[in-house]
């Protein structure tokens, strides 16, 4: 059997992630591919237990790279126990952030530097999506989107600053990754970025078939 | 001021490293030195909770790779909370289990081989004990003494072939490095080891004078 296909979508919070996963599960089933959605950090009962650590706002003594090794633990869970057998059993994989948001937030935002992939490498044992869409979106708008949905957790508080070298961080990684990004402007009405990604992703299907 | 005096204690289950830290803070106070003792995993409310995870026999389903990243990431807290302050103030840190305790329960005992090393030193950045008490005692009595002392958590209750291999791992880190590592022989009185250990303190504590 052909391996799945794995795909992440990145950006910043308020982008229009889980919309554009949930578009995009039905466009698949519509074609009658079977995806499995997962979120990060959690999707496993182990998972969410690191998740809520993290996102506490109790912890605000969290040392940023205690809190590298925590998103690089719970993905490595999810890739064990969830990703990794759905792929071997030919389904598609949906993933709300992987990866690249660790060396985005964590190496760049937090400026850790490379030992974020390096720890990530170690947690994904050569697992890398075979596509990311990158919902291309100004942090300033994704932020203001993210307080008219109410009390932001500790990440989603932290200054501008930070969330602008996050952004900075994505630029740099769609740059370092072109074969499996595709960056997509995301300022845009749903319907319109949707469409877009269903695009890439059939000429994604067409091009491995 | 000066640099404390960082020393850890490792070494199976059952070998005494708890009691021999109580002695070993004893000594020093007697000498008018303030130590700081931790454990390991936990040591900070972050590390505790981290700890609960790692620890639940509920957990059964972690893999070893999400399993050393919590380790990883307990250790990088406590490092960065309690540690490397304390050593900043001069005072003395003695440590139940440190990063060798990962390379040897995970690296060895686990087969994860050399990431373990490389996850941990991103987690503790540049801090190595000045001195390692490796209580050098076979895995098989270390096991019969826990079993001993009540209900096994999820790690004790492995296997003895990975008991085997830690024990193993930790006779090649004790050759890997030779100047901060002391063996001690750990299965004789309590007395006869503490008194091994303050001998070896005492000459570590003269030559850096």
């Amino acid at each position: 059997m052909k391996r799945g296909i794995f795909i992440s979508f990145e950006g910043p919070d308020g982008s229009g992630k889980s919309t554009q996963i949930r578009l995009l599960t039905e466009y698949c089933k519509e074609k009658g591919l079977e995806a499995v959605t997962v979120r990060e950090p959690g999707g496993t009962a182990i998972s969410e237990k690191i998740r809520e650590i993290i996102l506490d706002k109790k912890n605000s003594e969290m040392s940023p790279v205690a809190e590298a090794l925590l998103y690089a633990a719970s993905r490595a869970q999810l890739v064990e126990q969830i990703i990794r057998p759905a792929l071997e059993e030919g389904k598609m994989v949906l993933s709300d952030r992987f990866m690249d948001s660790s060396i985005a937030y964590q190496g760049y935002g937090r400026g850790l530097g490379d030992g974020v992939r390096i720890i990530n490498e170690f947690a994904v044992r050569d697992l890398q999506p075979d596509l990311t869409f990158f919902l291309d979106l100004d942090p300033v708008k994704g932020k203001q989107r993210v307080l008219k949905e109410g009390e932001p957790d500790r990440l989603e508080s932290e200054a501008m600053t930070f969330h602008r070298a996050v952004y900075e961080g994505y630029k740099k990684l769609s740059l370092i990754y072109p074969q499996r990004f595709v960056t997509v402007d995301a300022d845009r009405p749903v319907g319109e970025i949707a469409s877009d990604i269903r695009e890439a992703f059939d000429r994604y299907v067409l091009e491995r078939a």
